[in-house]
């Protein structure tokens, strides 16, 4: 077992070059003439300048954060150790979202002009290829981080080692908050923004090069639906293995022994469920790494099921793969099959969201449109509402089976295998906003139609691939929170032991438990309200001053030449507005449970994530299966989906309220929301041993 | 104490008496010409006719779960016990229901004409009174029903009272829940179907006596925001008391006993205990009546200024009129702190709902109306989850403080507190309806604007009170719930004692109650999903109904004299949706409890309540403060409120958007998920004997 965090720094490290490969691959191959390129130096220049003031503003974060860990874990002799390891697991959530997001805005016009020059096979791969930069810096880097922090700290007292990984754990969550959430609030106010003005308004098409929002738009796509969704995806698998393992670590040992039952020594088998969660990163990234390989030799089927099969199978190929590794282990199958519940999980809960965002439910929100906006956003919601209840029943089953074979620790696990495709999944799902990009690269380019069916199929592809994604994050997220409260009390009961107290008594029919339900129920909706005002007031910024260049630059609405719109001016707004308005909904999830915990004690603490957890989930899937499904209808409206009622009917324009609706629900709020539960609850776990 | 039921029973009587006299008092004045008469006899047949059937309905079902309570009691010898209190408590809110809206049938063109006669305060006045037969039969019927439940019961065997008291609660809830929904599916597919042909379509004004849709409409305001809020109304007061005295009968004697500290018999505190509920509602129903006389006295006043008043005073003077009773009895005034906290909480909960719903948020909805109806339903959503955080969170500071005084009897005492005032709160929840149907009949009858201006002004006010009540209701629903969490323990825990099992673990932190409160979660959902898309399905219907009238009756869009619209066709139309809509959400409420507990058992169903409670609090607040806004936020546009941008601009048009959306959430949706908390509550209450 002590070689396995080996085995993991191996395999990320292999992830970590074939992510440098493919990133080198991307970037020798012809970017196309000047106009193209320009408008995609454009979109990097605005993405990185982005990047760059959130990562100042962060820096400052994680310079307060961790000075506060190296005092408040002074006592304990553990300052250096917490205030590392919070820098560590922060810094590698940067730099996955730096790298990921530099492949993409290369990838993005190379896209295009391989769709211009060889067609829709070579422009799948093209993004596929920046999209695996992202997917295998996320996983190679967290799998790395991880198994570094294990073979340094795996044989020191289990309280120094619990402590590094939690405030790993912390640094990679609270990071991918503010990024998920800053992005997210850039994305959709350069998207409602220029939409506004640009569709509704001035009635010219999407991407219309005299829009001054397209580039911040475009911009928008990389920094919230590359950079955001990968600092979120790198924290949902960090926070699933770090709970899994810090379950592992302090479970009584009759709770861990059905992992292993013939091992009958405490410490073996408490390093075989420590050390599992990390040996299933490494076969799922294994397995993803092959996954990618294949996926791009198949990009001559149609791109809706390759893609789709990318994002389903490679979890079970790694748990088929540790159906052969486990026994070596001595360790028994329960753990397969509670491993396979969370991978049969999270494919059922993407089967679902899939069904909810692209099939029958759409042409029921379309349908809807004919009697108008009202209609059509009362429909969304209806299927946002009913869409949630699949997906939380599956996750009640699956924790079920996994706490019948392996109890508390199995529901982690589960979490684990939920997740184990990560380095792939994310790579299809960087996939679809590069294809997005590489569209409004041709349309601002005028490539003309051709080259923009070929994006325009791509694009919608990954709009689908992005919201099964999304559900089971949300899956993996619900899991691992459970886990982490179990985790959570076993840490406050130590620390009552350690001053004498006796253990807490957390019956939920008590005043304070209960009251701490209703107490968390406040949080998600405080962070789901203030990001989408956060998204309304910045896209109100954006429409005037689109408006003022209209008004202002003779001959930009016309199309003259030489009547050159300034998209560095909305680019340097959204900027502005998406990090001032990261800080507040941010600074909720994270000051919080620290509040609560030292004011109001444990037993509200415990209350608050358990309704968090239970408002947060069902908010979160709300937000984006309604987001996804009206984003779709209305593209099935576009599609001819409503005979007699094409783009620009009234049925077309209601169907485009509903989807800038969604804009928000789907990539600013939903998101934060699902975010706001896990970092609420790594925050508690790191501040648990001090709590009574 | 023994003399309680009977002063509760001669209360009840004397509010009855009171009521009739308003009743006929309305009826006895003038209903103006034959032109306004006869469309007020139109809405008076529609509504009835819907109550009609709605009540063979629920007939059907009051037979089948009286038959079910009859065999399923029929082991523990209460089977006609459980029976008879049942088919009492379902009966009484249907009697109430019945006379309450039969009044407003009357009241609402006696309004009208009294406006067209007499000026603005007598129109106020003739409004108050048609409410205040629904306000003083809910209260009346309900503390009658109990007093002589009590009267009837007190000296059995506590399991024998206990069974009684909670059949009752349930007759009263499930009531009110196909009440509320039934109504609420009506009067919004009126609306909505009503709105969409005439404002948008055929571009009439509302409640024009073209559309065939506004008969409906305006049947729909009394069968849902009369007959459908009094039975919610009358259903959270009978819940909240009941949930009390349960309480009082079986808390353990060390946690009841600081309520009569003096007091050493068991057997007398208990009594006490039992009995303070009922004392309450005796002097808060006395303390109402005086109150709707003072309203009344003060119709010179403005509106806004009485109204809110009457909302919010009653409660404080009854917990007055306590402080001078409650001595006698030796109760400690820590019971009046108590009861005190939950009027004060309900009166902030009701602030900040008025907040909400007229001032600030509704400004900055009708502004960003500005850029399209897209960032107008955004912004709303925003202020509806914003406006979550401080009623939770009263709600949780009114729990503790309850907890700190009295354990968690406190809590269920606080409920009573803040529903002290209902008959007062209910008869000016049910002024609002009868003024929006005054100026539908005065718009119709074609009155003119000096009427119509009369009645707006009136249904202004309305609007936002209905708001208020629909806060403090949820917020009683809350503490009702929490309350009905700790009986449903003990009772189970007394089912597992005579099955020699110890007593429940009800640990937070268990994998059954965690996945519990996740499962919880979906049912809020299910049922926000199905009335919302219940209303949407036959909105549709009305849609195309008005259309193929406006289409095939030669001349009716034109108002050619001779050109009849057929508003009984839209009425009919509109029952059978609503009728056959109800039964889905319905049956969800009632049913999923007890499939839970007796499939899952009992620790899933507290897990799951906790959840539903959590999620079912917080959707309901969202869609009635949300719904309320956007209402208000067109109507502020209309004033006048965004200079520029009146009524018919893209601006309003935006509004009416957001309307629309708002309309199911605050009249279907919302209450339909408020009242489904309390539903799974009492049922599980019910069952809990039998569960293990």
């Amino acid at each position: 077992m002590e070689q396995l965090p080996l085995y993991a720094i191996a395999t990320g490290v292999v992830a970590l070059v074939v992510a440098a490969l493919f990133y080198f691959r991307v970037k020798a191959a012809p970017e196309g003439g000047p106009a193209i390129a320009r408008i995609a130096r454009y979109i990097r220049e605005g993405a990185m300048a982005f990047l760059v003031r959130e990562y100042k503003v962060l820096a400052i974060y994680a310079a307060v954060v961790s000075s506060a860990l190296f005092f408040g874990f002074q006592s304990q002799g553990l300052g250096a150790h917490a205030a590392l390891a919070f820098l560590s697991g922060a810094a590698l959530s940067l730099l996955a979202g730096f790298f990921g997001m530099r492949a993409a805005t290369f990838a993005n016009v190379r896209t295009t002009e391989a769709a211009r020059t060889k067609g829709m096979a070579a422009a799948l791969v093209m993004a596929l290829d920046g999209g695996a930069v992202m997917g295998l810096c996320v996983a190679g880097l967290g799998l790395l981080g991880l198994g570094l922090v294990t073979k340094l700290f795996a044989d020191t007292p289990h309280h120094t080692f619990g402590t590094v990984i939690h405030a790993f754990a912390v640094g990679a969550s609270s990071i991918a908050l503010f990024a998920r959430i800053g992005g997210g609030i850039y994305t959709k106010a350069a998207d409602v923004g220029a939409d506004i003005v640009g569709k509704v308004e001035a009635n010219i098409p999407e991407d219309d090069p005299r829009n001054p929002g397209v580039i911040a738009d475009n911009v928008g796509d990389n920094v919230g639906d590359i950079a955001g969704m990968g600092a979120d995806i790198y924290e949902s698998y960090v926070a699933a293995i770090v709970a899994a393992m810090a379950l592992g670590l302090t479970m009584p040992f009759q709770e861990l022994q059905p992992l292993a039952p013939d091992n009958p020594s405490e410490v073996s088998v408490r390093a075989l469920a420590v050390g599992l969660p990390i040996l299933l990163g490494t076969l799922g990234l294994a397995v993803s790494i092959l996954g990618i390989f294949i996926t791009r030799s198949l990009s001559s089927l149609p791109p809706a099921t390759v893609l789709r099969l990318a994002l389903i199978v490679p979890p079970f190929l790694a748990i088929g793969a540790a159906y052969f590794v486990l026994p070596h282990f001595g360790i028994t199958t329960s753990a397969l099959v509670t491993l396979g519940a969370g991978a049969l999980g999270g494919a059922v809960v993407g089967l679902v969201t899939d069904y909810y965002t692209s099939m029958g439910p759409i042409h029921k929100i379309a349908a809807s449109s004919l009697t108008g906006p009202g209609t059509n956003v009362i429909r969304g919601l209806a299927v946002g509402l009913e869409s949630c209840a699949i997906p939380l029943l599956t996750l009640c089953i699956v924790g079920w089976v996994a706490d019948h074979y392996l109890g508390l620790y199995g529901i982690a696990l589960a979490a684990v295998g939920m997740l184990a495709g990560t380095a792939i999944v994310m790579t299809v799902d960087a996939y679809g906003p590069i294809a997005d990009n590489a569209g409004g690269i041709s349309e601002m380019g005028g490539l003309g139609p051709d080259v923009r069916k070929i994006t325009d199929e791509l694009a919608a592809v990954g709009n689908t691939t992005a919201a099964v994604g999304k559900g089971s994050a949300i899956g993996s997220a619900v899991l691992t929170v459970v886990a982490l409260l179990v985790k959570i009390k076993m840490e406050v009961n130590a620390s009552r032991a350690a001053r004498g107290l006796g253990p807490l008594s957390l019956n939920l029919v008590d005043a304070e438990v209960l009251m701490g339900i209703l107490f968390g129920a406040i949080l998600p909706c405080l962070v789901g309200a203030t990001t989408m005002t956060a998204v309304g007031r910045a896209a109100g910024a954006i429409v005037e001053e689109i408006r003022r260049q209209f008004r202002e630059i003779p001959g930009l609405l016309e199309g003259k030449e030489g009547a050159e719109p300034q998209p560095a001016r909305i680019v340097d707004l959204a900027t502005t507005a998406a990090i001032r308005e990261m800080l507040a909904p941010g600074a909720i999830a994270i000051i919080a449970p620290v509040l609560i915990g030292f004011l109001l004690g444990a037993k509200v603490l415990a209350g608050a994530l358990a309704g968090a957890l239970a408002v947060g989930a069902t908010l979160s899937l709300l937000m984006a299966n309604a987001g996804g499904a009206w984003d779709n209808a209305k593209k099935f409206i576009e599609k001819g989906g409503l005979p007699g009622h094409k783009k620009g009917s009234d049925a077309h324009k209601a169907a485009v309220v509903g989807d800038t609706v969604g804009d928000p629900f789907k990539d600013t709020s939903g998101p934060g929301v699902a975010i706001l539960i896990k970092v609420m609850a790594v925050v508690s776990l790191l501040i648990a041993p001090m709590l009574t």
